[in-house]
């Protein structure tokens, strides 16, 4: 019986077992060069495939992750005790049907789950980079994903879609290769980052830099800043939450049913955040925090640097997706960006999901994002194949 | 013409040169005895005094600060470079019309402002208390308050009021000594403390627990967590302004014109929030963060604990005030005051003001609470006084 069930599991109407894949590029003397001005290279790129790339190549989805996702979108690695974080809409039949689309999703540079970042080896001097990794922004994270849909050989993505950092990268792809893109799903997000998200990502980068553990960034050798990482990650995790639904899973609720009357943490609340917090330390490199996060309050695709294409032969049609109940990434930042396509009397839907899940909610209200993703999916693919 | 510059200031249409006065109670072997049922004493309250209290004594006003506040809350001490922290509502013909009423601003039982806290001398080492201080409530808080308004010689205080904290402190007023209370003006609060209030709470404890600096709490001999205080500051900074206002004041401004490409601040709202968490180093000690965030994390006038008067006989009239950016303390957890209070067919207005200044509005849009509160204070007072 539990043979069975690690069975079913095992498949769960998914893509099963999966492994992650490597993509290495951009050796000397063609290093990338990056927003900054500075060259970075050798760059590997870590990134997962479900479903099959059909012979046109037209097929092709790029899922792009959160600040703190990986490669590993969908499926089951060798030891997961859950599945990859958008499980639910990736297989057949869901969102993202692998029965009909070829589904990419890669890992960012900057990363420390298999892609070059600052705990990757450098090559100049044997060790890890450390704060010797250059400042990359969501400009070179695009550029460095646009090698890797070159080099799987395909010359116009279906879509390209993510959350919250996802969703940044989305419209940078629209901003650099239009010219590469039938579609964009950009959701929770906006076209910048605002002085609000600015703000909380320094207090955790602070928090970070504070922990003696960090030791100027040069800490490979002596462990993990953990303290100042799992703070970071706490105040982040805050964020991503909404007071509805802090006060439906934990309202007062005691640990241990009494006052402590001291410092130790009292509530349930708090034990939730520690938990998450001391969690993401396992998993998570503090380096790699500071430098996404930095890249993140870059990001600016407003004003002169916009995001919506110029050239009047472009025709990328939009899907944008915001929550309702998300005050880090508010639902006014998603419609200016309805408002700037219509503008250009660009083909965009805008949908307002009425959730209490705050920022998180791109990862759970999957319900209703399947019937939106799904539906728009269809009809892009549709005119594609029927239109041309 | 600056000497007469000067004279305006000292005057400024408000109280004027002000001291500080301090009332000391509760000495052995009648020390008070605290909510978790440990004992302290002897306490010290800081205080200030406005106005004059008239003969009959039913003029008095009682201000209870917020977090960082103190009781210095108009005029001007000898060295000040700003005077109190509501003057501009406390003075002849303002808000609190010092004119007619007597207010009394109490600093809080915790802090370090004066009154007796975690940086006092403990009467049992001759050191100071540090983490032997016992864990305080907005119940003791209050009860210490009590202690200094009997001294005062007032039975009955015409109005309790204050925002954010100084709130909690007028329901847990409410709460404690109903006979005592002819009104009552809670600001920008709830009646208990929710968890995303929580939350951020116990991210600025751990920042300052996780500073080496704190030394476990012991650190007065060494000089204080600076940095971890800072950090805790800064995160509620945060929290106290809004998305909107934050826009407006910083938007994406740059200090120096440029991207780093580092990770020293770029943004304006960076160096802004650097500026206020080390200004805060100067000015408070990191232990009373920990004790007072904890006292109001206990917070909690709901349900059994009930702020709302059993007693029939209990006649206080209520002005609920809240702000509409407030997201920290928002306005329908005010409004949750003002249904108990009309289910008991209690006497309570409720407004609420459309700001774009989040929690600290309480502090800024002084012309609309002027207008509230003086015309509210009119009303109790003419009715006190000719109803009676």
């Amino acid at each position: 019986m539990i043979g069975k069930r690690h069975k079913m599991r095992s498949v769960d109407n998914g893509p099963g077992k999966i492994k992650t894949k490597y993509y290495t590029f951009a050796g000397p003397p063609d290093e990338m060069k990056l927003e900054s001005g500075k060259k970075l290279g050798p760059i590997t790129l870590a990134y997962e495939t479900y479903g099959s790339l059909n012979k046109k190549k037209d097929n092709a989805i790029l899922l792009l992750h959160a600040l703190s996702g990986d490669a590993h979108a969908a499926g089951w690695h060798e030891d997961d005790k859950k599945p990859g974080w958008w499980d639910n809409m990736i297989g057949p039949g869901k969102a993202f049907d692998t029965g009909k689309y070829f589904i990419i999703c890669s890992n960012v540079l900057g990363g420390c789950k298999g892609s070059t970042g600052p705990s990757s080896i450098n090559p100049e001097t044997g060790g890890p980079y450390a704060l010797d990794f250059p400042i990359i922004t969501v400009f070179d994270m695009v550029k460095a994903q646009k090698y890797l849909i070159d080099y799987l050989g395909i010359e116009k993505l279906l879509c390209v879609t993510g959350g919250s950092m996802g969703g940044m990268q989305a419209l940078q792809w629209v901003a650099s290769y239009p010219h590469r893109l039938v579609s964009a799903i950009p959701i929770a997000i906006g076209i910048k980052h605002s002085p609000l998200q600015i703000a909380f990502n320094e207090v955790g980068r602070q928090a970070i830099m504070a922990d003696p553990g960090w030791r100027d960034g040069y800490y490979y050798k002596d462990g993990p800043p953990g303290r100042g990482l799992a703070l970071a990650r706490m105040i982040g995790h805050i964020t991503y939450m909404s007071d509805v639904s802090m006060e439906k899973k934990f309202s007062r609720k005691l640990k241990n049913g009494n006052y402590n009357f001291s410092f130790y943490p009292d509530f349930e609340v708090e034990g939730y955040l520690h938990y998450k917090g001391d969690d993401f330390v396992k998993r998570f490199d503090a380096n790699s925090y500071l430098y996404i996060t930095k890249a993140i309050d870059y990001f600016d695709l407003s004003g002169k640097n916009s995001f919506v294409p110029e050239d009047k032969g472009i025709d990328i049609k939009f899907l944008v997706i915001s929550f309702k109940s998300d005050w880090l990434y508010p639902p006014y930042q998603s419609r200016e960006i309805v408002r700037l396509l219509k503008a250009r009397s660009m083909d965009a839907t805008y949908c307002e999901i009425d959730t209490d899940y705050g920022h998180d909610a791109f990862l759970i209200e999957i319900k209703e994002e399947t019937y939106l993703v799904k539906h728009f999916l269809n009809r892009i693919y549709r005119e594609l194949t029927n239109g041309k």
